[in-house]
């Protein structure tokens, strides 16, 4: 498992307990998560890891890797590049690659999907080997996963052969489905997080208004996302089977009530600015991913997919809000009185 | 409009501000409702109803449906075979009926969908003549329409000359989207009511233990209830894309954060018995509407749709906890465990 933060460190849980030997690594960012996690508790989970999970500090992640069967990245979307870069310097044979970080990469001013991009590095290392991908969505906050709250997951797999590893790794707690369509799947996890912060500013115009709660904007907002991830995946090429699925109206359900991005989503729909908003978390040591997967998303979906943002005109509206610092309340007002719903 | 509960009455802002007369006619339970608008507010709105809009008493049906153009149900399902019946008595001709009631009706031991009741009666007093139908679905708080809170709605529409009427009634604060098929939007409308009795129970479960939000267990629910919803609407012979609209992922988005059948499930999570719960709310006033739709809404399924309701486990467990009196707690872990998602 490359990456000792809430995710990564959550899913051992499951992997362990279904029976499989399990080394967790931790990046440059994670060596104190690894030090406390070798005393006591993990500082985010609150809660030890099981006994059997062998910790590896940022500088052995040859030793981590080494005799791996497959390995999981889990670190943010800005540390996939420079983590899958050192691992396959450090790999020496290919193997299944399982990946729950969630968004988009920028490699040298070219957006890429993170499956995409793994796959073009992967080839120039492993010349003519098979590249096996599983992109993981669904709805699972960490926290719930270590604590053995009931949890499900969508494995996305790139062949069929890897249904069998997804089968492999679900516990009576952690129930994974693997699902034939990388595509479907990871572009649904990357988009929620930016539409989950739409549903956070609603949430935070009503709050700074000091009324009730906007349910019924709120019911609109999430029903355009939906629909408006479907037209990506399709556009992608991809299922939009899974926009239905765990990956999107699971996850965009959960996302929407909960988490980091809805909490970005507030803090701007209360009044703050996207900036101090976005440093206000850092702050804490939360990391507003949504952020990224607008600027990211949007640059992805024009560059890339030569898709005009008029097509998607919540996403349109987020972009305006998050990233051009636009009046929260007159874009989402107008987005509605426009909307083709 | 008949039936000046909340929904109904709601309505009247955006019919009334979209340059409508607007009749507004209150049932033998609504007297007192009726009364209390002609001295001030609304009582259960909180808000006073537009100066134009005309009230009437339950004695005077006759006078409120005489000349209007297209008629409005807004009562429970309950009063719907009662109020509808009576209205055909009263009334001389033939016009569109739109549909806010939601969920099943029971007539002579056989449950049927509203609308298709709705026919067979019409049927028998206007003879040869059109059967003009709007079922309404869709994210729709009424205390917030009433506020001018921007909602949004879809109007499964019998036939395509009803479209324009569906376009009449919208207003910049109230979207109304017409849609193609009454079978997807009015199933959609019924289940939800039922499902978000399943989003509450987990989170009730959760306020019994004492523990943190169980978000994780609500991410499966809510996408085993849209998976299970397009299966019933498909069998029906709808068109599913319905339950991926304003009527299914919006509506029950809405319902699952907020609102009666919610607050219903979450009283059984936390322990108190279906019939306890039900009573309590219905001292409060306040209807558990989907409670009606898990009964009938199963009972519709097998008998009327020949279905197994091994074919939907979600549905089946929410009966056997909230018909039959099961553990929510056992019956929903072992749901997890055991499903297909």
């Amino acid at each position: 498992m490359l990456g000792a933060g809430y995710m990564g460190s959550a899913i051992t849980f499951p992997l362990f307990d279904s029976g499989h030997s399990v080394n967790l690594w931790g990046t440059w960012l994670d060596d104190d998560i690894i030090d406390s996690c070798r005393k006591g508790p993990h500082p985010k989970l609150g809660t030890p890891l099981r006994d059997g999970v062998k910790t590896y500090l940022s500088n052995d992640l040859a030793d981590a890797v080494a005799d791996a069967q497959c390995v999981f990245v889990a670190v943010s979307s800005e540390g996939f590049i420079p983590v899958f870069r050192k691992f396959l310097e450090t790999r020496r044979d290919v193997c299944p690659v399982l990946c729950l970080t969630k968004g988009f990469v920028e490699d040298r001013g070219r957006v890429k999907r993170i499956s995409k991009w793994a796959e073009e590095v992967w080839s120039s290392r492993f010349d003519g080997e098979r590249f096996e991908w599983i992109s993981i969505g669904g709805p699972v906050k960490a926290s719930e996963l270590s604590r053995m709250i009931p949890s499900a997951s969508i494995y996305g797999v790139s062949s069929d052969s890897l249904r069998e590893l997804a089968g492999a790794v679900s516990t009576p707690y952690y129930r994974v489905f693997p699902y034939g369509d990388v595509a479907g799947v990871e572009l649904s996890s990357a988009f929620k997080n930016a539409y989950a912060i739409g549903l956070g500013i609603c949430d935070g115009i009503y709050k700074r208004r000091n009324e009730e709660d906007y349910h019924n904007i709120c019911g609109i907002i999430f029903n355009a996302a939906i629909g408006e991830m479907a037209e990506i995946v399709e556009r992608a090429g991809g299922d939009k089977g899974a926009v239905y699925s765990l990956a999107g109206v699971g996850d965009l359900y959960v996302t929407g009530r909960s988490g980091r991005n809805r909490r970005f989503g507030e803090l701007i729909g209360a009044g703050s600015t996207p900036k101090d908003s976005y440093e206000k978390m850092m702050g804490e040591g939360e990391l507003a991913e949504g952020y990224d997967a607008v600027a990211k998303g949007v640059h992805w979906y024009e560059e890339q997919q030569k898709g005009r943002l008029d097509d998607l005109p919540l996403l349109k509206t987020l972009y305006r809000i998050v990233i051009r610092g636009k009046s929260p309340e007159e874009e989402i007002y107008s987005f509605i009185e426009g909307c083709g719903c």
